[in-house]
């Protein structure tokens, strides 16, 4: 069981009336349990607090008149040890697949797991089936891309990043999470806090599901996934946005951490920051 | 209220043991009410029946060993108009959109509308918006492309069809979506069958959510919305395929009828029937 | 006839031995005579001359030490009027066109006229034939595009560019250089140096094949066509890049202008002036 | 020396006045010498007979009225043994390419080397550099795509190729041509007549220009490259399409035939035949 303390503060300037939806609290799931959170909007807002889709994701909607729009929010969270990694977890078999899961074999608009399906069966069709084929993907995505920031916008799809060799944490979730699919192994797209993330920043990474659960895997390997706290799932980026607003509003700055804490030291005063 | 006969039959050569999973059964929804249905598989199979995602969407998943595979699906159904169509309904504010409606304004695989906005601004930011928006929409669609068989393939998307102006009802169906939510209009895939297609097959259109409704439209005019009879809802195609195989099976033939039935007259000898 | 001054001044940070190919110095056509013209290197270097292609591009090729590299072109053009504009000139009939010139109406790899042959008919395809076809085109390009440094990249496609709508030169060039090949009207990319240019940088623009001639068209209207002196012609930006390099360096500064000169004042020091 | 009959026959429909742009006529080259040729239209028409490019490329262009056209081509070819292939020949520096070998350096409508240079670095930046290295190349898109007729299509990319992994002799030479360019190697479309291809056809084959010279590879491996009969060189399939046609007219029947003759044996009844 680990303690971790996340947080972002993020800074609008809004010029006309405007729609945001939020997705930067943390989601409650068995294996992560919110402790304490605080959400604060300054000037006061009217929030609508959603629960939606499937997967249970958390959503703040808010419509906000011209200002100067400061988000805050904090989180302590504790995680419960996931189901322990092990090499010999099997997939599942597609006949065994909960009905619900299949949605997560389909392709989406970043992962276009329809065409890449002959690439992944003649990379890793040889490769013994289960947790250590998905690790072999990450391994192989990890190896095969560049880690370079701006090298890739928000339209980047899998097929795209396996062409150019280079992208950021979405995008090596997008090309893992397609190359998974395109196997038959349902994957989905997770956003979240890292602890020690370098630089500091909201993180994407992705999960498998594997005999019967779902496994989480950072093909970035910039985190290590029991420092990995949820906020949303989703089949690809286009599903869990940090914000998406309608109006005319500038982020003006964004400020993201995430620190292991411990009983006696849960102030953040050591946190890694960022300012973007 | 209308009472509509549907059917399909599908012949698949099973050569190794292999997966389905269906969508060819009509769904049960405030509009549709299945009085009848029969779904045959020849031979026998141990069929599992599953209620899928947000809609509800029903899917059989069958394992099948060698052999000559026949499925036939009948249901008489019983559409209660919906909304009478009027132009002067409103587009739903985004700050009301209902939380689980908001996933559909996504872009999805086959619907980049995060290429199409500028695109759906320029060409209908000047239309009134509501009902009407939505139909000039659909009538752009309709005029602008050739209804061609077999000049798009399963992952032709709808940024291809907007530049090469050809496709089939999929392909109007994904532009017409992907130009709604380039504006803002929640929009969603829907397959069924439709009464009078000419030729007969399984159809692909489309809904906008106006209103606190969802209305439905088909961008292609070769059926009457009255006429159209669901099966499955999703963001776009890679949702409701008819069949998806994880095996080895061919399909052979298929065959897809729908006639506007009357109590008198329930049989469907009359019915349109075509055999590909 | 005119006199124009124009000239560009580049700087790299060559880190290990590198080969430039350079296509920044003026060309000798019909309609333009070189008066003057000096091009230096500093450090001097060895500097093969060569002319290239159908065109007769100029090229200049170097192989360089590390150092800090400085090149600076200054020329003193004389344009002849090219041939009066005149919307009555008519379009070449693809029988008559010369041989030479048939290759300007395949597809390039950012001129995808193959891809956009059916939208070009739909919406030019009653405008009447000739250079007011063309100018109906470049004139369509410029109201639909935004001009948005930084929208592009090196690989966009004219493609791309119709459905993002915006740009830059480039990108105007290539969706009418499209546009034309798609209707059979032979056309080719130019990059030159423009008068009056705001910012002032490198220019790219097009000709299209009219009843004999080639026809000089800016689709960004950010110059006159009288203003435009001409580096090299190519089927598209892949052929007429400024500098290629093979090696290690680094761009450090870019500075063009070019200003219309007179007999009496053939001084540059009023001419637009950008550092990049 | 081996002396080879070559030929082809095309049936049209013509419909209205129609301009053909003919590619079927081998080429006169060094390594290849034109013994006899006849060449007929059926009904008898004007051709004008051009040579176009820099390359030296034949085309005949000729207008049509209505009727039933039938074209046939024959030759026999001497082939000149080609510089021998070896391992050892190596790449010429880019500082030493012939200018006008430069463009073979340029991406093109249908080679994105642009996008493909990093993959090219990664997978074959290790290999022993000259002859071996686009031979390892041509083993590599050999190996990795499946020979699908029907797979692809006119407009299809090395890029998209390179995903997908299926495609046809266009398609391979295509993503050859692509690696090799994004590696520095000139290389250039070759379009020919094929001693005992199977089934008979036009067919498509590459050049890369190492140390001084065009050297053959077919990456199908369907002919032996001692085999190939060249009709014209292009950047991509964009340059020497057999057949470009502007009006309305259909391909009826298209044959297509080479023998490798003998000075006693020079008739063709032994030929391979295809009839498309």
């Amino acid at each position: 069981m680990t303690k971790i303390d996340v947080g972002s503060e993020l800074i609008y300037e809004v010029r006309r009336s405007t729609v945001f939806l939020f997705k930067i609290a943390v989601g409650q799931t068995n294996h992560q349990r919110i402790e304490q959170e605080t959400y604060t909007f300054d000037p006061m807002q009217n929030v609508e607090d959603c629960v939606v889709g499937l997967d249970g994701n958390r959503l703040q909607r808010v419509v906000v008149d011209p200002c100067t729009l400061k988000i805050q929010y904090n989180a302590t969270v504790e995680l419960t040890p996931d189901i322990e990694m092990q090499l010999d977890v099997q997939e599942s078999n597609i006949a065994q697949v909960p009905s619900d899961v299949l949605t997560y074999l389909n392709p989406s608009r970043y992962c276009e797991s329809d065409l890449l399906g002959r690439f992944a069966f003649e990379e890793f069709g040889q490769v013994p089936r289960g947790f250590q084929r998905v690790q072999a993907i990450c391994d192989w995505v990890n190896t095969h891309l560049d880690y370079t920031p701006g090298s890739t916008t928000s339209t980047t799809t899998a097929a795209d990043v396996l062409l150019q060799r280079t992208g950021v944490c979405r995008d090596y979730a997008h090309l893992a999470i397609s190359l998974c699919r395109g196997l038959g192994i349902p994957a989905r797209y997770v956003s979240g806090y890292a602890v020690d993330l370098q630089p500091p920043d909201f993180h994407g990474f992705m999960e498998a599901f594997l005999d019967g659960n779902w496994y989480l895997f950072d093909p970035t390997k910039l985190a290590e996934t029991k420092g990995l706290v949820r906020i949303a799932t989703g089949r690809d980026a286009a599903d869990v946005a940090f914000a998406t607003l309608t109006g005319d509003a500038v982020l003006k700055s964004s400020t993201v951490w995430a620190t292991a804490g411990s009983i006696n030291d849960a102030n953040q005063g050591n946190s890694a920051v960022s300012t973007a």
